[in-house]
């Protein structure tokens, strides 16, 4: 199932796109849940046409945990090796919006770079999650865009100014519950131009290790988001131009640039 | 005014303690609000002495963000210097607990400090506040203990993990709306043996310049807290022992310590 968050002309409902990723946009039809999509979703009888909906971020986390250099050739490029356990660090629910929103570019920062990273979407309250059941504890995956000042990040030492700001944290386009995300390709482009090209196999810590780790330091709630980390090829965005995250089965994550 | 959260025989509710912050504890009285304390608050009716209700976290933030470094001599005894900005980072909003409640150790650090501090509460959305408007838009104050710990903090260089466990962020008792929080004493003790012992004028950057600081990184929303940071004598707490952090006008917020 895919499950998405849209504004429509009665204001805004989770919703399941039907009948199936592979139908053409067209055929696609939001058909509005009722109150929140966690747990089997009661339907309310509404639905509207693709066409008449804005798909917005799918879920409204209350808090967004992001792990660092967990592509090792990212980890190389930014002059260190991939940590042996996972580094973890937050970015602010405030930094968190849809897909086609403006990323907006802080104009005390000199350089901000696309992140793209596969993100996992907590589906039940759980703490200490064994690894083995990781995945189990999930509601399904998006995509992210994991925005960063880089200028910032490097200055500060600690990376939540640099990641923080509003918009920085593009989520979408949907959160599909039923995707095997263990061998999945994962681009980012900037204006067409393929700049980040990796694989989710080449994650150092898998996803359940990761739900695992964070679970044993705080208690986990529905919709929280994992980042599991970005691939090799990061680099900076400029006024004016798009910046689209895409991975395999998840379709893609389109955001424009402007200078805030 | 002094806002609290607390239980009652029918649930949770925020609440006015009345008449006033100097009259004796058993001639207090909780007043209760009706739905949240933001704005002029509306009362219900109903009200139960103090000793019929145990006051809880007095607000549950959507966002925890903290100040390190910004009482000098505590960035002395960390072996660097203030920042020149305010460096931020951020607690979860699952590291929240209230006074009384138990911080628990982690069975995987070898040392959990104390951090007393000042908090900030915001009373309204606000983004890009001038300095000189920065407390304008607080509802009030409150104190925190930023447990931290140290061991992982300096093992990990990012500091999420070691200040984000579940019980890490004690906060209460209550919030006051008419402190002035410019030259207050602000003392940590352990067992009843003071470890640290500050003044509020001591703030390398004081509250106005960090409200406004960080509402030009991210939206600021209401109930979201603001840690102002610690004064020098921080100091490792173990199973059993009993820790206070009290300020000037806001009593004081204890919270015995566990093994996990």
């Amino acid at each position: 199932m895919r499950l998405a968050r849209v504004a429509h002309s009665d204001g805004v409902s989770f919703v399941a796109l039907e009948p199936d990723p592979a139908a053409p946009r067209e055929k696609i039809v939001a058909v509005e849940i009722d109150q929140h999509p966690f747990g089997t979703p009661t339907y309310t009888g509404r639905k509207w046409p693709m066409a008449d909906v804005r798909l917005l971020a799918p879920i409204l986390p209350s808090k967004v945990i992001c792990v660092g250099k967990n592509y090792a050739e990212h980890a190389a490029e930014m002059g260190s090796e991939a940590p042996e356990n996972p580094l973890i660090f937050m970015k602010p629910s405030t930094s968190v919006i849809g897909p086609n929103a403006p990323i907006k570019l802080p104009p005390n920062s000199e350089r901000v770079d696309f992140e793209g990273e596969l993100a996992a979407i907590i589906g039940q309250p759980c703490k200490d999650v064994p690894e083995a059941r990781g995945t189990e504890v999930l509601l399904g995956y998006t995509i992210a865009n994991d925005v960063t000042a880089r200028d910032q990040q490097k200055a500060d030492g600690q990376w939540t100014r640099a990641k923080g700001y509003d918009t920085f944290c593009p989520l979408g386009p949907w959160i599909d519950t039923e995707l095997d995300p263990s061998d999945l390709s994962i681009r980012t482009d900037l204006d067409g131009e393929v700049k980040q090209d990796g694989r989710t196999s080449q994650l150092v810590h898998g996803i359940g290790g990761l739900v695992s780790w964070v679970s044993r330091i705080m208690t986990l709630l529905p919709g929280d988001v994992i980042l599991t980390g970005t691939p090799a090829g990061v680099g900076p965005m400029t006024d004016g131009q798009k910046v689209t995250v895409a991975i395999d089965g998840l379709g893609a994550l389109t955001n424009p640039v402007q200078n805030a």
